[in-house]
């Protein structure tokens, strides 16, 4: 395992607990001298004859031996500890001004500031938690959602990192015996039953596969089921984005054009996290900025999953008809509903009756007039039936990261290249090259092999104090 | 001791660390069923065999026994705990969702939503802590510099209680002898030395007007040292308040008038917080709203303890003497800082000049331009200056809260009126009386008597989980 960048060795401290003030708030000291740098601010029983996981009354003084606080201080000792080192916690009453003068005085009796996610990284850079679980902590923090905290805690758990190590150990095992051949070359054996080979090959192929193709879903879990709200020009796309998301958030005007930049917000909607896309409204402008708008919207349905087309109920249907021809060659393999507004002004039936005909089988045309509330709710379960998310049962793995994806797409390839070897007869060693890339990919993923730019990039995204 | 209105008897849980997202999270839970509630929900070694103040890895699940998040609990067995009763500290993954999440399954295996302070008012119940010790709990989450920190740690620890308890305790002592006196009446007996009690009566009533007189000290060192910016409309008031905030938190213009609420504000200045009150401009209107604005500005005059006036460079000698007419008396028995304010615009010789005449000894003239760094640290220097704040060491008593002042000072009356009736040769059992009034009201203070109402309105001012 490489090792990390930063120096271990030094003590580290940090507030893990929410900004802010509350009723008590939570400061970590991590290191080899945790025990000595907190003993030189702490008056209470001796640290050195503390049994680990033991909670002990004390204060905690600054300098000049001032009381700073009353704090419940808890030790954990290496290596029964989150990071693998010796820990210490003090809970202190959660005064935001508490809180800054106790990190001061540690500091000052000789621990670093810790960096984000460094106490991660060092039950990383211990052995405690391979890369994937470390990445999985994060979103566990960050999950807002039961289903995008089920896959965290998934992943978190090991399962994944359990299942990338049992494809590593198989395609290890099949390396083996390519070069094993190598060997007995002069001899011309033959170990590996080719044809097996292949088929095994293919078998663990098509389970990377599947792991790297759960990333559309692990994706939309995890940051929201994209959908694009499009449609012309003043059709009311910002109004039925604020009625879905119950606030202001989209500038709405009845100037024709207002939406010029993408907007993104999400919303959790029977269970799942949907994140809406509110883009310009379509149709032939002279506006340069407002024609890169239009484009946008094009390439923002291109990645939707759901595309929702809100059209003015009275659009003549010869108008729909060609809206439906530059919006409808976006919408292959995707969700579309057709929303059709302002039904309380205007007589729509001409246009619902001509809809049918112009969208693609398997769309929802629903009328609405985005003022009611039931209205509302009729569109919301439009979109939750439309988005038929597929259930994530507990212990399931999906793929969440996008690092993970691309490394099992690489590690995809590489095997797809060693399986057309052993179709062409390709001697062992090169073939056994390119397996051996491809069990590299899956050990970029738990850490097995790693770089300290991927550390960094990874550890720089969590919050202090983790 | 009278007890809680909330039934002692129940469990309960909150979040005690600030809101939000962070690294990790507590949630607590404090009651007799504390175990039989989290046992519900915990996968780990028992509950049952845990010895108090022990930390222990383990799962919280839901009601379908899914996995929720890992945790580490820990234990501290009633009597040796925060609030006397059982209770355990559950240190999660710092999702706002999971901290619902595991406060939701609690509620559901039967504990109860804690009401704000309710741990504090818990541990009061239980005679963990007198009255003046729990409010004190709150001052020190509170405290945002470190004279505030230092006076609502003082008082946490018991030092204004021990006072008060001494005081309390010569007084019975008072009482008795004056009680032992009507026992034995008939014989015409004086136990007690009436001169002797009446100089121990006046000590005792100066202790106690001291006390009651720190609260302009404690209170401004609490809540920020007043000070009242007055001044013409335009001087440019509002600037130099945004000026010493370093933020745009007043409305500045150049129409006159522009300030008709009064602003407040705090910041520290030389470790000192001060509360800034921006005022209505000085100046006779016809607008019957900002006429009251004027007469809420020498409200605000009276109340604070520092007056800034600011005055346009430009105004005429004669200007300012009709002004500093309004203004003086307004600023008897406390420190008054002339601002010379727009001194880049114009000459303001002559107005610095006439000035010193017109303003009470010891008051400070500075002339600035509110728009450069350094005029802003001269006048931040000047303010600090003129505050004077007296130095409170550790250990100093001193009451910031007004519902210990009023007590203080009722319990000062009655002793006065026990003083006069000492003098005029009253009977014991008539000064005796008014002697366990001034013994009453110094109970109210550390909760040895007190009423739920009291109870209620101090603890609804906590936060919640604390």
């Amino acid at each position: 395992m490489t090792s990390n960048h930063t120096a271990i060795g030094d003590t580290i401290c940090a507030i893990s607990t929410p900004q802010g003030m509350g009723g008590i708030a939570v400061v970590r000291v991590s290191g080899p001298e945790a025990l000595d740098v907190v003993g030189r601010r702490w008056q209470g029983a001796p640290l050195d004859a503390m049994t680990s996981h033991t909670a002990h009354l004390g204060h905690i003084v600054d300098t000049s031996g001032e009381l700073l606080d009353e704090v419940v201080l808890t030790i954990y000792r290496a290596p029964r500890s989150f990071t693998g080192e010796d820990v210490i916690e003090l809970s202190c009453h959660g005064s935001t001004w508490i809180q800054q003068q106790i990190i001061g005085t540690l500091v000052d009796a000789g621990a670093r500031l810790a960096e984000p996610g460094e106490f991660t990284r060092r039950a990383f850079a211990s052995g405690r938690l391979d890369l994937s679980q470390a990445e999985a902590v994060a979103d566990v923090i960050a999950a807002t959602s039961q289903a995008s905290h089920r896959l965290a805690m998934t992943q978190m758990r090991g399962d994944f990192a359990r299942k990338l190590n049992e494809l590593r150990e198989q395609l290890l095992h099949f390396v083996a015996l390519l070069e094993l051949e190598l060997d007995f070359s002069e001899e011309d054996v033959n170990f590996a039953d080719r044809t097996q080979l292949i088929g095994l090959a293919r078998d663990i192929r098509d389970v990377i596969d599947r792991l790297a193709s759960s990333f559309t879903v692990g994706n939309a879990i995890k940051r929201g089921l994209p959908v694009a709200i499009v449609g012309q020009t003043n059709a009311g796309k910002s109004t039925i984005l604020n009625a879905l998301l119950h606030d202001d958030r989209a500038l709405v005007s009845d100037i024709h054009g207002t939406t010029r930049d993408v907007i993104e917000d999400t919303i959790t909607l029977g269970g799942t996290l949907f994140r809406f896309i509110d883009t310009a409204g379509l149709r032939d402008s002279d506006d340069t900025i407002e024609n890169m708008g239009i484009e946008r919207a094009f390439r923002k349905m291109d990645e939707a999953q759901l595309v929702l087309w809100v059209i003015d109920g009275t659009t003549p249907a010869a108008q729909a008809t060609a809206m439906s021809q530059q919006i409808v060659p976006h919408c292959q393999d995707k969700s579309l509903i057709a929303v059709v507004n302002k039904t309380d002004l205007a007589d729509a039936s001409p246009l619902l009756e001509a809809l049918p005909a112009l969208l693609p089988e398997h769309s929802t045309i629903i009328a609405i007039s985005a003022h009611t509330a039931s209205d509302v709710q009729r569109l919301e379960d439009a979109i939750v039936e439309a988005a038929r998310m597929p259930h994530i049962a507990h212990g399931d793995i999906v793929v969440t990261n996008a690092r993970h994806e691309q490394a099992l797409k690489a590690a995809s390839q590489a095997l797809t290249r060693a399986i057309d070897g052993l179709d062409a007869g390709l001697s062992g060693d090169l073939v056994s090259q390119d397996i051996r890339e491809c069990v590299h990919h899956l050990g970029t993923i738990t850490g097995a092999i790693t770089t300290n730019d991927i550390l960094g990039e990874i550890f720089a995204h969590f919050c202090i104090g983790k």
